[in-house]
């Protein structure tokens, strides 16, 4: 009862991570990858890391290839899965790691994107708390479309929702400042992501509103909180080559003690399989979670700033994209949430 | 006329520093370097980057080592240089590059370090706002004792005293967090800044007010908004040697334009030679100011999220430490203030 | 039929890595984990990486604790392997990554590591070519005891042997420098390991023969040559936690192709499933086997310098010791010999 | 009496370090900076770490640009400084990173570079020995036209000339394995040069002879040995921005001792203000050397393996690039030769 899987951009770097996963994956078999710039060539030539896929060639990207899968990973550049997917059985499960499906207002894909609007899916962040007792988990089983969340969307997203959803701290004036490995940007051919200019330093961009992953903050975090929030988002580019550590804090809601602010985080996320809260006084490292489908959450309430402080690890590669889609995935075909997804860190 | 100078804590990497820029002012002549643990070892021997100093061996850190220079620059543990300097002539200028002598608050001074407290010095932070067309420049000339800053306090400082002193931020829901390196927490053997934990990875310490340098950021931007400011502050541990990126931001306070911020920021340091507001749209890298004696901030402003953000970078071990001891030194003597300071960084 | 399992000296890196791949072993069961300092403490404190070993704690490294168990790896400091095995069940497998049982020559040990000399044990590098189509691997079925090689001493061999048993390239003068992560190094407070000295840096250490893994190389390539061969060997600690990237040369012998060297190196691995010479012209990076108990070697001929040069990448704490631990025992054991095993590297 | 300077191709990095350098340089001036792509654009925008050039923006490199200097420093693209330099008045001093005029022998130069040949330059590489008592710092007074050696050449050619100018080493067998920076390779916009890929990780490239550094190597050695010599040598790109860690070894020739070595590398450099053999049993560390323009080289005998190890730090930018064109200017205008070249490292 194996299912097919395409991968279709194979090529770059959240491609690669998922045929890493999916190598591991006891039901789902890989039939094809297809690449743009690649296509032809072995897929070693390409991602040399992936020895179980010895012999594999790289099909270009088009209907022809992808056809007659069960299922479709989608790791293409944003603005290039709506049109590829209309061309697809409405029966394959299509997973799109890319930004087309994620936003629900049309304007913000204009303003952050542009090209043509083909429409939210439902959305691959299954602990995402989206009202009481509900989480984005329940709006997937049965489903053929999924939108996976940007990396950085999915760090915020985590950290700050138990406290949203909980009335534990106010929605305005929430600022989240992440530490961002450079494979998060691809293999963009970009000055700034040359080792050179990497190595020894750190930047900021994108900073004050001017990052596309902004509105699918704030759209997730306005479902948790029920009601409009405001985000200052800033990711920095450190010299990790993978991996997300996302500060996130927040303004604490009158009346509420450091016991109710822990209450909230450790009860949204006590059953979860992915994601682990913590005990008072850890935080967690980035490593700790590398190839991993795993985040961890630290949280503190700082009194005299009366603010409340999280530390989120994710792998931006796996929690961030490839393990996201395939957990996304499992759920969609009634499969167990966790299969052939990796918990375990790869530290030091 | 040149001035004869003694670095007392030569083997850490602060003392190492402060050789380093030491080398190459023309008016000062290092005679004498102590040590505790390394006393009676060739620099060399601790320091082999310091070529300049071939033949210099290090002394005990005693009275009797340090007695007879014109200058001091301690670079010694939290909590040691107290009491080595009341045994120094009164009209020695003993530069301190620890938190012995930083903060005013003697209860800050207790519930963060511990021990005797010996009293604030004129605080070596020469652009620091204090009042209208005042800043700390002007409480140095002349003064023998001279308390150097904390280097994360520095980049905060720098970044947000501007907004504060002009009245267009909120002196509330301040929020920052650094993208530091291991160099600022010295050469101590814990497990946690080993290279294999720190390689790969990122981490946040001291949050939620635990980490020293609270008291004396909420000191300095109390100083520069004229009341008492709260502040967030989150270190991140990252892997780059050196160096300190700041994302400071602020709440705008009401009816303050884009116009008015980038007003503030660029009139306050207009004239600095060593603090520089960056042009619209520019963000500072780590790199810029490696190994120089410089500030490099970007400004802008989030209008969705009503917040101000800046983003500051700085040596931690120069404009952080030695640099600003030299800086603070050079106004104290009357001579140039920018004397024997680099300006330019070691990029890439 | 699965085989009980305990890890002493668990709270390293090399543990660590024990566990991580132990966690995904179909047929191994990880019941005791062990230590020293850190017994008492949840396995988590120490490897917060390791979360599918949520609720287990460090024993100490005791009979008692180790008795009782179908296996029994050992990741302790060099010479604690002999005296503890000594009191263990003569009919569990005990597989000992630290050096005391690798060499045969009581001489050498003394020389390089010292104390009590408890002799050679069957060795786990089943890819070493040691006669006419031989390998140790034909030495592992059925044994109860197993000496796990040093990394670099992995590296080299993998790398030189082909040449060598074939005759073409000549046993002496032979040279390797080894670019090497310090997670190798293990979790030693030294300050030469810590993250201010590695980042933008790199070293040499224990270079001319001083380094202890010397004489296990030379043991090694001595039975794959069927003569004594002299090997100069460099390790240059370089700013990525984990890995080794071996650049091996020899001479070329008289009489011999490019040809000649290719078809050595290709026909000594053709059936291997986890080490692999690269087609011609390909070099390997450490990340391509990162976390994965792969070798790959690329080769090729310096015609104007007459010498081989081949360039081998291993994870140290995979391939170079964890891994080969539990391939090892998975030959002794007459299990599939890549049973638990990854051989996708995790890149970028 | 200053000198005029202008900088051709001043917007890759050795161009910015050359300015950098420059800018601490009491008797040079620059007064021209020239770029191709970039030129119209402020010198800060390219390089945001040189704030001494303040306002100072990038001329087209053109001979209307650069006359009229009394010096014209050249870092463009390898074959781009023949032509130009034609342009150019013949008592301008013109110094030349690219490797134009590097190579004697033309078929070297049509073999790995290939275009026109305009013949070699005197070589700015002072202290590198090439007969009894000489050096090429003898070739350089009052000369108009200096080369300047590529890095990875600088550092083996100082490393191994010692030994093969007093004989106590064999000329052949030669091996050297660089550890080598991205920055190396310049601002190139190639995916293996991007810091996903470097970061983590390290590889092999130009290896058995294709790098294009290898003629000027057999070229310096050649004239050091007095006879042909033959070398193996590897570049290994590690994740340090700059900087150059060489282990260069050879054969111990017959009967000598390991005093005789120690003696012929302390000789060889006793005078030398940047080049230093290090103490006995001391090897230095590729941070000991960053941002100055200092060479230290650690000399061992491994008597096991019959041959001599040397292990040498270089900043490639400096001592590989802009400070030995400024030294090599130095000499050629009869100034003293340390002047405006900095000797201590910036470390950590």
């Amino acid at each position: 009862m194996s299912f097919s899987v395409a991968v279709a951009g194979a090529s770059g770097y959240a491609g690669g991570e998922l045929l890493r996963l999916l190598a591991g994956h006891p039901e789902f078999e890989v039939r094809t990858v297809t690449a743009n710039n690649n296509a032809g060539q072995p897929l070693l030539a390409v991602h040399p890391h992936l020895r179980s896929y010895a012999g594999m060639v790289l099909s270009p990207t088009t209907t022809e290839a992808l056809d007659g899968h069960d299922i479709v990973f989608l790791a293409l550049p944003h603005g290039k899965s709506g049109a590829i997917t209309e061309t697809l059985d409405e029966n394959t499960l299509v997973v799109d790691c890319g930004a087309d499906h994620r936003l629900t207002d049309e304007a913000d894909w204009a303003k952050f994107y542009g090209g043509e609007f083909y429409g939210a899916w439902p959305y691959g962040l299954p602990e995402l708390l989206i009202g009481d007792h509900r989480q984005q988990r329940s709006n997937l089983p049965g489903v053929k479309r999924i939108a996976v969340p940007g990396c950085n969307v999915t760090a915020i997203s985590l950290a700050l929702a138990p406290g949203l959803r909980a009335g534990v701290i106010q929605p305005v004036d929430l600022v989240a400042v992440l530490a961002v490995g450079p494979s998060g940007a691809g293999k963009s051919l970009r000055t700034n992501l040359l080792a050179s200019e990497v190595l020894g330093s750190a930047s900021a961009y994108g900073i004050a509103g001017a990052h596309r992953h902004n509105p699918e903050i704030v759209q997730n975090l306005s479902l948790s909180a029920g009601a409009r929030v405001s985000v200052s988002f800033t990711p920095v580019l450190i010299p990790s080559a993978r991996g997300i550590l996302a500060t996130s804090t927040a303004r604490l809601a009158a009346g509420i003690s450091a016991h109710d602010v822990r209450s909230a985080w450790v009860n949204a996320y006590a059953d979860e399989p992915f994601v682990h809260v913590l005990p008072e006084g850890q935080l967690p490292s980035l490593s700790d979670v590398l190839g991993a489908n795993t985040a961890l959450i630290g949280v503190a309430v700082d009194e005299a700033a009366d603010r409340v402080v999280t530390v989120t690890a994710i792998d931006n590669l796996v929690k961030g994209t490839a393990g996201a889609a395939i957990q996304s995935a499992n759920i969609a075909l009634g499969l167990p949430e966790t299969l052939g997804l990796p918990i375990d860190g790869v530290a030091p």
